[in-house]
């Protein structure tokens, strides 16, 4: 089959490799659609980071590049294992993949928090196939299977949602929190989307492109600012009451707005920083100190994917396809895909591709 | 009567003042001891920083320089207004004082947490005089009657201890965490006598002076590393049993004491930081995201007194009396005080004030 390899910086190959084979408690899936996300194009334009360097194979997946890449997963399951639930799982039926992958033993994992493993894996990023081929094969703890009712291309955003997700877990949002979302790319969008289907009050968003601001808004922002123009402080203050908000989400990766996201929030509030960072940021701590203020992280995703399962099933979280901004196929995933996202941030969001 | 009061940067002078008299709801109290803070030193050193700026009265207390100075008091109450409590307080008792005044009105004051007030004052530093002085009148509310058998010098470091126990309160400390304290100088060294006192499991104290360090191993440190020869990190991990600490209190207000607590805090563990920083920080978030730590900040202390004053009384809290390194008069504040705290870090821990 094709598969869509990661052989190093800028070098993504469409490559002919075997169809995999299932394990006993694995389930074969084929690829329905796959969606391009931030980390590959840090791994795309500066990596390996989170991919394996080449002779050093990832001690959980033991592969080195080239590794087949794609985490935003929806697909139809095509084969079972022998040992595999055939309660919950059949062939046929759809389904999303859980990308995450601990060891099982160290103390993170043996807390539930998988996603904190000391030597965390990543399916389509460390190993394990990936959803940029025709088919995968995945252990069955990690995949989810999904109401028809949902369409498969939208089901391919369920991963990102799941970041988003367990960001407002980490963050401990609440129903009625006030919350400013820092950077509004696709994962700031998608903090967007999860905070109104879990009953934010006003969120505000802050991003310089006016094309994403106005999806923001069309997603269901209360008011969007352009940092570049106006001071997002006064800005917040002004919308929100004379009051700072509960919650900033961090989802540019940079100090100007990590600054924001902290003078915006109220004292003993939290910030959560999602984005990764290319560079070291500085930071105030007296900030933090008067305000008795929180900055904390949220790292990929646990047991958030029958949340957003239901919330996309009920129509809490809707117009996903909205946000899918260009469908493609395998061969189209380097120009067409990638080099897209890196050109033409202003008007991509979720690229998904077709690997079959 | 005679008070120091701070005049600017590096002038601090011993006036004659006239003799505070009590208002309706107020206690006139004897100074019997003050210590001199951190905070104090700062604004000595480049201030004014939180003492009023020359003609910017300060929004609650009205007062602009000079204001009498210190806020870590013990005393003897001689004189009660008319509205006083007199359940709670008669003459000759003695007392000490919570130096944080709240405007009483504002959101974080009605949430009962004035040390978050927007218009935060400080006795002793903002104005109400302070207790470098012989006299001081304040409002029954700020006002904590101790056992006699709490030593006044004692009793005069149950300030700077309420606002290492709110520390520990902000950082969810709990009974046998392992702790990393980052800066072993007066506040690092009550942070140790706190979380001793709170059942902590082990504690290891990063501080580059060997004077420091001795102390924190007398005062029941497990581990003390110097940071400038070893690797902070490895020595904790090694001491640890290969895990990372609960919480780490940031008591050093630099980088790599910041660094060094995210590094050493376990996923999910907080750093909490206790120091003003004189500059801005760097900071790697991608450190907090894929830990999911947490780093929070403590402003001085609300609601803590009752608590050190009780574990002062029963001896949880002990021994403080070895951190008082010297005892002085008034005459001679800036010589044998302030000027000692800045030259002499390695032999001065608290020095303490007899103002008559």
């Amino acid at each position: 089959m094709k598969a869509a390899r990661f052989h190093g910086k800028r070098d993504i190959r469409i490559d002919e490799i075997p169809e995999p084979t299932v394990g006993p408690s694995q389930l074969k899936i084929k690829v329905a659609w796959n969606g391009i996300c931030g980390s590959d194009l840090h791994d795309y334009l500066a990596g390996p980071i989170f991919s394996p360097q080449p002779g050093k194979p990832h001690p959980l997946s033991h592969e080195e590049p080239p590794v087949v890449f794609g985490h935003e997963i929806s697909g139809t399951i095509v084969e079972l294992g022998p040992d595999v639930d055939t309660n919950t799982f059949e062939a046929g039926r759809h389904v999303v993949i859980d990308a995450v992958v601990g060891c099982g033993t160290c103390s993170q994992c043996s807390l539930g928090l998988k996603n904190l493993c000391a030597t965390l894996g990543l399916i389509g990023i460390t190993g394990w196939g990936g959803g940029l081929s025709e088919y995968i094969v995945t252990d069955q703890r990690n995949v989810h299977v999904i109401p028809d009712s949902i369409p498969l291309d939208v089901a391919a955003c369920i991963e990102p949602l799941a970041v988003a997700w367990h960001a407002a877990n980490r963050a401990n949002f609440q129903p009625g929190m006030n919350v400013l979302i820092s950077g509004g790319g696709p994962i700031g969008l998608f903090v967007l989307k999860v905070l109104k289907a879990r009953g934010a009050g006003k969120v505000y968003v802050s991003e310089p492109s006016t094309q994403r601001r106005n999806r923001a808004l069309a997603h269901g922002a209360d008011a969007v600012f352009n940092p570049l123009v106006s001071d997002v402080f006064s800005q917040v203050i002004a919308f929100n009451e004379g009051a700072g908000v509960e919650i900033a989400f961090e989802c540019a990766g940079i100090t100007p707005s990590l600054d924001n996201c902290l003078k915006c929030t109220r004292s003993r509030g939290t910030v959560c920083i999602i984005a990764l960072w290319e560079n070291e940021g500085t930071l105030n701590p007296n900030v933090l100190v008067f305000g008795e203020k929180v900055i904390t992280g949220s790292a990929c995703y646990v047991q958030c994917h029958p949340d957003v399962i239901a919330a996309v099933a009920d129509g809490r979280i809707n117009n996903v396809a909205d946000l899918i901004t260009r469908r493609i196929g395998l061969k189209d995933v380097v120009e067409l895909g990638f080099e897209a996202l890196v050109n033409d941030k202003e008007n991509q969001i979720k690229i998904l591709v077709r690997p079959a």
